[in-house]
């Protein structure tokens, strides 16, 4: 397997500073009283979480900027570490102004709007103007490529708005959207991987660039997770859950595989769904159909253990994500 | 990612099977009153789990049994199977027996050593004897083979007995030797599928046929693993971890990667070590060296939720098992 040693190496890299920057962090935001709000509106016994620490994301992202400069992530993985941290940075100051406020709510509406469009269509722009991604994507089943034009850069635009927030809508649960999240960016850096080592061109040589990232940011998550499992020490906050979302948004559209991420992110899919689902409902008929949005709340509720929910999206992310992989035809 | 659908489709489609199987035998399994003989030694905590239905094995046994059918395995896949099976069936036996005996222990030593040792010593005669196998094992980290000649077979079913074993200790915990077992199997299919695409031969055409093998393994695994996460609806007994056990055997000794299972299921080997330690300690010295042994029972009794520790071991297992690809040169 040395092939792949270019790949487990960073990731196990990237796992042990995390591991090992953990701690430390989790001590740090408790001394700053960097604690929870969690949601008024969440589950009951949610309220017991209000004094863990919180922006744990911050592990992952230190962990994942040390191993960029270690493993020196250029061209596209650089600019996939970089749309990374922008949405961290974005969910960062979304969680640092709820702590200084104790309010559960941070940035303004407006603020968010800015910040996550801004870098989406920065994204998107890159993308469109990069000779080797261009305004094609993959067509599952199929080796057509789907060449959108000019319509690449809204379409690009939306799926990243979409990935960030559903990645967001997740976290809410110990070890939910850390767990998930690994197993869909494991999945597409293989798929980076296969797709690399298929051509031998310049993009090819920039994917494998790319899967690089993918491990880096595979090892960070799952270091996050080794604090994050339930009961957690630490939540990702909007830091870890906006990079993540980021990260995941890059790699799909680097790839062009943006018609997959609503399969293998199938859960992530069914968090937005049901929100808006149980928003319009109760807007319109002035009923729920949930027992609480996002979907996971509504297992809850149900009387499912928390760990029993997460144990559940895991499996069945597990197979959207081997499904994913027999769609693409490369 | 056409190449790997002969291996993905196995996965899922016995996935299927499984959790389509599963509530008729948690049913079938209640209505007999099937139900799990805590052990009078485990933690205390664990008395609660005293009336959830056991022999959950039998639904992997099912969903692999229909499955290795639909897709013909045949040679040494269709060995691999039945070393499976075979161990399945002694753990089945074990089972039955305590069940009806309402006893926490089944078959007699005699005869769990007989069994045991039985199908060792066939699975490394048929190795021995097989002219793609024969007595050489894949050194890590270089080309080199190790030949061990006539010894062969002491050692295999040295690996067999401590596998088989060790899969059956690591079972204490709602969705553990499941969940760690996934990792493992799925690690060595990877593996397995890498090796037979490096080579031309008879041997690599009999390896793609045991990586689907591994990723039956795997879809019936993880369909158990959807009724076993914690809260469990049902407990895999002896028939699961035996069955699980072979066929990681039969795995790792048809591709000559025996030497890599220590590092692969280092937990594993944690489970049979911390048992024979305490053991040891308290027989010499009249002390014990863990709160409870296996080490799963220690770290559970140290305070830490049953999840959590299931959680740590699936991280710890999944590293273990990245460092392992880093290992093997093909």
């Amino acid at each position: 397997m040395e092939t792949f040693a270019q790949y487990i190496i960073p990731a196990i890299v990237t796992f042990a500073i995390g591991v090992i920057l953990g701690p430390f962090f989790i001590k740090l935001m408790k001394r700053l009283k960097f604690g929870q709000q969690v949601r008024d509106d969440g589950p009951q016994s949610h309220l017991a979480k209000q004094n863990t620490p919180t922006i744990g994301g911050i592990i992952i992202f230190a962990s994942v900027c040390v191993a960029a400069i270690i493993f020196g992530l250029k061209d596209m993985a650089l600019i996939a570490a970089l749309s990374a941290g922008a949405y961290g940075l974005v969910g960062f100051l979304d969680d640092f102004i709820k702590i200084v406020k104790k309010r559960s709510l941070g940035l303004r509406a407006y603020q968010k709007i800015i910040g996550q469009f801004g870098i989406a269509i920065l994204l998107a722009v890159y993308a469109y103007n990069n000779p080797y991604i261009g305004t094609e994507i993959i067509l599952p089943f199929t080796d057509a490529k789907w060449d959108l034009g000019l319509f690449y850069i809204p379409v690009a635009v939306f799926v990243v708005i979409a990935i960030v927030n559903a990645v967001n809508l997740t976290d809410g649960l110990d070890g939910l959207a850390s767990s998930v999240s690994s197993v869909i960016i494991l999945t597409f850096t293989v798929l980076i991987i296969a797709m690399s080592n298929a051509a031998d061109t310049e993009y090819a040589a920039q994917l494998n660039d790319l899967a690089k990232f993918g491990a880096v940011m595979l090892g960070g998550v799952l270091a996050f997770l080794r604090f994050n499992i339930y009961p957690a020490r630490i939540f990702m906050g909007d830091t870890g859950s906006l990079m993540i979302g980021g990260a995941i948004s890059a790699m799909v559209m680097f790839s062009r595989m943006m018609l997959l991420i609503p399969i293998a992110g199938g859960v992530l899919v069914a968090s937005c769904v049901s929100v808006i689902l149980q928003v319009g409902s109760y807007k319109l008929r002035k009923k729920r159909i949930f027992k609480m949005a996002p979907l996971h709340h509504h297992f809850e509720l149900k009387g499912n253990h928390e760990t029993k929910v997460t144990a559940m999206y895991v499996i069945v992310t597990v197979v959207l994500c081997l499904i994913t992989m027999l769609m693409v035809k490369i």
